[in-house]
C-alpha cells in the first residue's frame, strides 16, 4: 500500500526536514522520500514494481494527482507467464534506468509473494503459484534494476497473500509450510542477487506481525540468509517503531512527523533500546545510499526503444490455450469481427499502489486494423463498462458483426475496480455482460476467438467448449494491443506458458475454504499443497494446468538424460526440436516426484525449466541443473533441509499434468545417524532398534513358558496395538514390568549406537 | 488401548492390593480393577462399548485368553446408522444387565470420537462424522447402561481421530473447529445423561496431551460443562502422574504398580502438588463407587432375548444405498446364488480393545436357506481368506452359481485385520480377490445383489453402476446374518441412513492431505468442514451422502412448518405419510443453513432429526425443537456461541445433498452492542461507526478546499485501498494528520456509545 487519496483536511507536515538526530533518519521525510544528515542522502523510493510511479510536486503525496508517466511493462501476472529470467533482466534495466532519470533511488519491487488464491487483490502484481519460478524471475528482476544503480526492495516479506483485513490479520502457516512455499522466492533473491531492501509485509505471520517480527526480519532474513540491506516497512505497517526497530525494521514509511523519532529516542534514554540498534540502522541507510547514489550524467530515456520492449515483453507473456483446427493465427484476407469494448478500452494493468501512468497505450483495434487493413476488420463494442440500458442492442449489434465475419475476436476481461490492491475478488467470474457477449456470437460465429485481459484468474465456464481459440493476455501493460495483435496475426509465436492454475470453479482452489480467513486469523489449512501441488496430489481437474501453453509450431523431445552428481544433485540434458514450419520457443520443464518419504509431499513439483528458442527443423540440447533444493523437504522437528535417500522421478512436462517422459534417479540423500532411544521411543521403534531390539527381545523371553512364547508369537498382529505406545509407559504395564535400570543400561547402548559423525552433516 | 497381548515375561504385581494411601487408590491394582481401602471397594472397569469384553482369571490381564462370552450388539458404525435413539438406549439397558451380571462396574463407552477420515483404524466404533447425531446416541447409550447401575466411560476425550503415533501426536484444531465439531458430543453427553467416568485420550490437543490437558479435564470438563464423575486414562496414557492429576486426570489404568503412588506422595511432600487434589480425586472415585453399588440380586440374563435385540438392531443398521428396479427384496421361489467367503465367515465388528468374544454367530448363508428354503439357494466362497492358489477355480465356481441363478447375492467386505484399533488404513480398497468376485460374477448374473461388510467406509467403485442393488452391512454385530437376511428377504424393511459419507475415491476426502499428520503433529487444515459439511461446501461429488439410505416402501412430506419460539430457537412440524404398501420407517432430516455470518460456515448442518415407523397409508406429525446451538457458531474471538441475527434456512433433506423442501426462518439472534473503537479498529470501521463516523467525516473535510473535496469524492474506490488500515497507522500519514487528542476524544465517544446493557448478553 502506498497510493492512500483517502479523504482530504491536508496540513504541512511541520517535521525539521534535516535530521539532527541519526534516529531522525530512521522516518522517512514524506511520503516517498527519506531524511537527509549526518552524511547521508535523502533517498526517493517510489512504486513499482511494473513501472515507475514517480510522484511529482509537493502537494501530491496523498496521490490525488497522476503520477508522471513511465513505460508500464507486463505487470506480475503477465510477465511471469513469459518463463523467461532473461527477459525479466532485460524489463529490469529499463526500469532502473526509468527510475534514474525520474530521480529515484529504490524502486519498490518485485513483488513476490506466492499466489494462493485466486481471490487475492493482488495476485495481479504477484508471479506464479510456484516459489522456483517466482525466485528464477525475481533475481533476473533485482539485478536488472540494480545494474542501473538504483535500489530495489523485494516485498511483502512475508506471506502477504490477501488484502482482506490485511493490517490485523496474521496467516497461521506452518514451518514446513513456510519453507517451502512462502519463503524460498525471498530466500534466493536475497542470497542470489543481493537486494537493496526487502519490503516487511502488513500481515501477521503466526501471531507477530511482520514488521515487528525478529524471527522473520533479523534470525531468518539477516543471520541465516546473510541479508546485508535495508529492512523498510510497507507504507503504514509499523504499529510499535521501538519494537519494530529492535526486530530489525531500519526505515518507517512514509515518515510520521516526530513520533516515530521521539519514540525511538526515549526507549533509548529508557534502556529498552541499546543505541547501537540505532547506529546500526542508521548505517545500513547510509550504505544503501551509497550503493544507489547516481553517478555519470543521467542517460536520455528512449521511450521507443522501452515502448517496443514492453511489446516484446507482453508478447511473450500471452498464453495460448486452446487453438482448434489452427483457428489461429489469423490469415490475410479474413473477415474479422472484434467485439467487445476491451478492444478500444483495454484493461492491461490492477488497481492500486502499482498502477503506473503509462507513456502510451496500444489499443488492440487500431493494431489490429494496422496489421489485417482496415477493410478486414468490422467492430462492435457488445458491452458497455458504463451500465447501459440497452444491452440488448449492442449485443445484436455484436451478433450481426460476427455473423459477417471469416473469425470473430472477442474480447473480455476483468476491469481495474475488479482487481486491485486493498481488497480481494469475492468470486472468480468475468463480468455478466462479458459473458452474454460470448454467448451471444458464440451462436453465428463461424469461429469464436476468445481474448483474456485479467490480472487475477477467471473461470472459463461455461463457454470453454464452444468456442475455438482462447488467448490469456493476464495484464500486459501498455504495449497491450500490439502484443495482443502480434500473437492473434502470428506475428509472433505465442511462447508463455501458465504461471498459475486455471481451475474450473473457485470451490475448486486449494485455499477455498481457509481464504481470507476469519476474525483475524487465517489459517494455510492446505499447507504445501499450494496451486498445481494441490489439483495433482488430490486428483481434481482443472481447466488448464500450470506450465500449459501452446504455439503456433510443435516441439519434439529427441533426448532426455538423467544423471546424479552427488549425493543430493543431478544433471539433466534434454534435447528439443522444433518439428515445425515456424520459428517458436518452447519451454522445457522438469518436475521432480518424491522419493518415500516421512512428510507427505505433492506428487510432483517443479525442479527446473529453461526457455529455447528455435527456428523450424532445429534442435538445440539444454543443461539443467537440479539442486539439492529441488529434492529436499524442510524437516521441521530438525529445522533442517532434508534430501531423502531413494528412488526420484525426473518427469519432463509440458505442464504439471502433462508429462511426457520419466527418468528414475537415485539420490544416496542425506543419511541419518542410528537414533538413539528414549523412554519417549515406540515400542516399535525400540524393538525394531538394530543394536537395541535383538537385547530387548532376549531378555523379555527369557523367562517366558514355552506356551507365553507360541502366544507371542501367535499374536503377532495384536502386537501392533502397542507399537506406539512409548516404551517408558508399555514397561509399567502389569505383566510387562522391564525394570527401569534395564531401560536405562538399553538407552545408553542405543546412545552409542548414535554416536555423531561429523563427516555425515548434511550441508544447508 | 486395553488390549495388550504383547509379549510375555510376566512377573506378579507386588503392590499392596488394598491401599493403605488413599494416593494408591488413585492407581489400577491389576488390567481391569481398582485398588480397594478407606472404604472404597474396587470396581472392574472392562472394554466396551458394543459388548461386554469380561476377561476371567488372574493370569489373564495381558488379553491372551479370550474373554467371557457377551452379546456382541453392532459397533458404532452400524448401530449410528440406525438413526434411532431409543433403540441405541434398548442396546444400552442390555449391555448394563450383561457387565452386571459379569460382575463389572463401569463399562468402557460409547467411543464418541468423529470421523474425521475414513482411514481412521477405529472409526468402525465411532458413530458419525456428525456430532448432532453422535451426540444423540451416546446420550442415549449412557443413560441404558447407567439405568442397570453399571457405569459409563465416555471416551476418548478428545480429538482422538487416529491411530497412526497415536500416544505423541498433537491434534492441532482451531477452537471453533474443537467446540462445533470435536467436543459437542462429549458436552452432550456430560450435560444430558451425567456419565460416571470420562477417559482421557492418548493423543495431545494443541500440544497437551490429553491426560495432562487442564484446560480440557477441568475448565472445560468440570467448571463449564459441569461434570461430576471421575477422569480415567485410556490405559497406558499417563506420562506424568503428577501433573495428569494436578490437570484433573483421577484414576490411572492400568495399574502401575507403586510407580504412580510413589510420585504422587513425593509431589505433595515436595509442595507441588496440592494434598487436596488428592483428597478430591479419592472421593470421586468414592462416589463412582457408590453409584455403580450393585443392588439386589444379580438378575439372570436372558441370553436368548439379548440375541434378538442384537438381531432387531443390526436389522436397523442396515443402509440400503442401492435398489435398481426393485431387485430387492428377494422374491419366494427365486433360484438364488449367494458368492463371497463371508456368508459363512461373516466380519461383524474390529480388531482391537472393543472385540467381544459372542454368545453365537449367526451366518448369512445358513440364515438365507432357512428364509428362502435349501432348495433354492446354491453357495460358491469365490474367494479364500487364506491366499489360495487356486484363485480361478473358486471365481469359475461362483460364476457357474451365479450363471444358474436369478439373483446372485455377493458378499465382500473387511476383515478385522484391514480394521483395527493400533493403526490407521493406508486406503479404502476392498481386497482384491472380493474385487475379482464382483466383477466376476456381475458379468454372468441375471441380477447382482453386493452385500457389504466394512467396518470402515469402501469405495465403490468401479462396479458400482453394473450392480442392482447394494446392502451397506457395516459392522452388524453378531447377529449380522439373520439381520441380513431379514432385509434382503423383506422380513425387515431397510431403515438405515448413512451415519459418514461415502466418497467416490480417498482423495476426495476432507482430511486427505492432513492425515494422519507427520512429525507428531497433525494439522486440522479442513477446520469444521468435516465430512458432508465438506462436500457439500466444496461441491464435491460423493458416492452416496450422509442420510442417503432407502426403504422398500415410500414416503412423502405432506406439511412442513417452521416457525421461531424465541431470538433464537424454532419448532418445525413435519407431516409425513408412508405411501407404500409395506410398513417401513424413516427418518426426518432437517438441516440448518446459516444467515450471513462473520465466519464461514458450512452450507448446511444437521440441526434436528426423528425416526419415524408407519404402516402404509398411515400419516404422521412429527415435531422437532431447533434449539439454540442448531443455529450458533463458536465466536472464537469471544469465546462464546453466537447466533447471528437473519434469515436462516431450514432443509427437509432425504439426505445432506437431497433436500426436498426448504422453509426460510427468521430470528432475531443475539445482538451486538455497538462496538468500542480503538486505534487498532480500521478506518473502515471509524468511518462506518454510527457516533463516530459522522463526526470524524466532518473534521476530516472542515478544511479542505472544494477541489480537495470533489477529489476525495471521486476516489471513492480508492478509499478501499486505506479501508483496511487501523486508525492509529492512518492517523500518523503525512496529509491525514489527526492529531492524537481528536482520536483519544472519539474513542471516548463510541465507549461510551457502547456502554453495556447486561439485559441483552446472549446465553450460553
Amino acid at each position: 500500500m502506498t497510493d492512500t487519496q483517502a479523504g482530504a483536511g491536508i496540513a504541512p507536515d511541520s517535521f525539521d526536514e534535516n535530521a539532527t538526530e541519526p534516529a531522525a533518519l530512521l522516518s522517512g521525510k514524506d511520503f516517498w522520500s527519506t531524511r537527509e544528515g549526518h552524511g547521508i542522502r535523502s533517498l526517493v523510493l517510489t512504486d513499482g514494481p511494473h513501472g515507475v510511479r514517480r510522484q511529482s510536486g509537493d502537494a501530491d503525496h496523498l496521490g490525488l494527482n497522476q503520477s508522471v508517466p513511465a513505460t508500464c511493462f507486463p505487470p506480475g501476472a503477465g510477465i511471469a507467464s513469459s518463463w523467461d529470467p532473461t527477459l525479466m533482466r532485460e524489463v529490469g534495466e529499463a526500469l532502473g534506468r526509468e527510475a534514474r532519470a525520474l530521480g529515484v533511488d529504490v524502486l519498490l519491487g518485485p513483488a513476490i509473494n506466492i499466489k494462493r488464491s485466486p481471490l487475492g487483490g493482488r495476485t495481479f502484481e504477484y508471479l506464479s503459484e510456484d516459489p522456483r519460478l517466482t525466485g528464477a524471475l525475481a533475481v533476473e528482476y533485482v539485478r536488472g534494476v540494480q545494474s542501473t544503480g538504483v535500489g530495489t526492495s523485494v516485498k511483502h516479506f512475508a506471506v502477504n497473500n490477501q488484502e482482506t483485513d490485511r493490517m490485523r490479520t496474521s496467516a497461521e502457516v506452518d514451518a514446513r509450510t513456510l519453507r517451502e512455499i512462502y519463503l524460498p522466492a525471498f530466500e534466493r533473491v536475497v542470497k542470489e542477487a543481493s537486494p537493496t531492501s526487502v519490503m516487511s509485509a502488513y500481515n501477521a505471520v503466526n501471531g507477530v506481525f511482520s514488521s515487528e517480527n525478529r524471527w522473520l526480519l533479523t534470525e531468518l532474513l539477516r543471520e541465516e540468509w546473510g541479508f546485508d540491506g535495508l529492512v523498510v516497512s510497507d507504507w503504514g505497517a509499523i504499529k510499535d517503531r521501538v519494537v519494530a526497530l529492535a526486530a530489525g525494521l531500519d526505515l518507517e514509511m512514509p515518515g510520521t512527523g516526530d513520533a516515530g523519532t521521539e519514540a525511538i529516542l526515549q526507549a533509548v534514554r529508557d534502556g529498552r533500546l541499546e543505541s547501537s540498534v540505532v547506529e546500526a540502522s542508521v548505517e545500513r541507510l547510509r550504505t544503501i545510499a551509497e550503493r544507489t547514489a547516481p553517478s555519470g550524467d543521467a542517460t536520455e530515456i528512449d521511450l521507443d526503444a522501452h515502448h517496443l520492449l514492453a511489446r516484446r515483453a507482453a508478447a511473450a507473456s500471452i498464453v495460448l490455450l486452446r487453438n482448434e483446427n489452427e483457428t489461429l493465427p489469423l490469415r490475410t484476407g479474413q473477415r474479422v469481427a472484434v467485439v467487445g469494448e476491451l478492444a478500444v478500452a483495454p484493461q492491461y494493468q490492477g488497481g492500486g499502489s502499482s498502477h503506473v501512468n503509462p507513456t502510451r497505450v496500444d489499443l488492440p483495434l487500431d493494431e489490429l486494423r494496422e496489421a489485417l487493413g482496415d477493410e478486414h476488420v468490422v467492430y462492435a463494442p457488445g458491452y458497455s463498462r458504463t451500465p447501459d440500458e440497452d444491452a440488448s442492442g449492442l449485443l445484436a449489434e455484436a451478433r450481426t458483426a460476427a455473423a459477417s465475419a471469416d473469425v470473430t475476436v472477442v474480447f473480455v476481461g476483468l476491469y481495474e475496480e475488479d482487481q486491485s490492491e486493498g481488497f480481494d475478488r469475492e468470486h472468480i467470474d468475468l463480468p455478466s455482460p462479458h459473458l452474454a457477449l460470448i454467448e451471444a456470437v458464440v451462436g453465428v460465429a463461424k469461429k469464436t476467438v476468445v481474448v483474456l485481459s485479467n490480472g487475477g484468474v477467471v473461470t472459463l465456464e461455461p463457454w470453454h467448449d464452444r468456442v475455438d481459440a482462447i488467448v490469456e493476455g493476464w495484464a500486459l501493460g501498455q504495449a497491450v494491443g500490439s502484443a495482443l495483435a502480434d500473437v492473434l496475426t502470428g506475428a509472433v509465436n505465442p511462447s508463455g506458458r501458465l504461471a498459475e492454475t486455471i481451475p474450473h470453479a473457485l470451490a475448486d482452489t486449494p485455499a477455498f475454504l481457509n481464504f481470507p480467513g476469519e476474525q483475524e486469523v487465517v489459517r494455510y489449512g492446505e499447507g504445501v499443497f499450494v496451486g498445481y501441488r494441490y489439483y495433482t496430489s488430490v486428483d481434481r481437474a482443472v481447466r488448464y494446468p500450470f506450465g500449459h501453453g501452446l504455439s503456433y509450431t510443435s516441439f519434439s523431445v529427441e533426448a532426455f538424460e538423467v544423471e546424479a552428481d552427488g549425493v543430493d544433485t543431478a544433471k539433466v540434458r534434454v534435447t528439443v526440436r522444433n518439428a515445425g514450419d515456424r520459428a517458436g520457443s518452447d519451454v522445457v520443464q522438469l518436475y521432480i516426484a518424491p522419493a518415500p518419504s516421512p512428510v507427505r509431499r505433492p506428487i510432483r513439483e517443479l525442479g527446473a525449466f529453461a526457455k529455447v528458442t528455435l527456428e523450424p527443423g532445429e534442435s538445440t540440447t539444454v543443461s539443467l541443473a537440479l539442486e539439492r533444493r529441488a529434492f529436499a523437504h524442510w524437516d521441521a522437528r530438525a529445522a533442517r533441509w532434508w534430501v531423502d535417500p531413494g528412488t526420484y522421478r525426473v518427469e519432463l512436462g509440458r505442464s504439471a499434468s502433462e508429462i511426457v517422459a520419466v527418468r528414475e534417479l537415485s539420490l544416496a540423500g542425506d543419511v541419518e545417524r542410528p537414533a538413539a532411544l528414549s523412554l519417549e521411543s515406540t515400542v516399535k521403534e525400540w524393538f525394531g532398534h538394530a543394536v537395541v531390539g535383538p537385547v530387548l527381545m532376549q531378555s523379555m523371553m527369557a523367562d517366558a513358558t514355552a506356551e507365553q512364547q507360541a502366544a507371542a508369537e501367535a499374536n503377532a498382529s495384536a502386537l501392533k496395538m502397542v507399537e506406539s505406545m512409548p516404551m517408558g509407559q508399555f514397561a509399567r504395564f502389569p505383566g510387562v514390568d522391564i525394570p527401569e535400570e534395564a531401560l536405562e543400561q538399553l538407552v545408553a547402548l542405543s546412545v552409542s549406537a548414535a554416536m555423531p559423525d561429523p563427516a555425515s552433516e548434511p550441508a544447508l
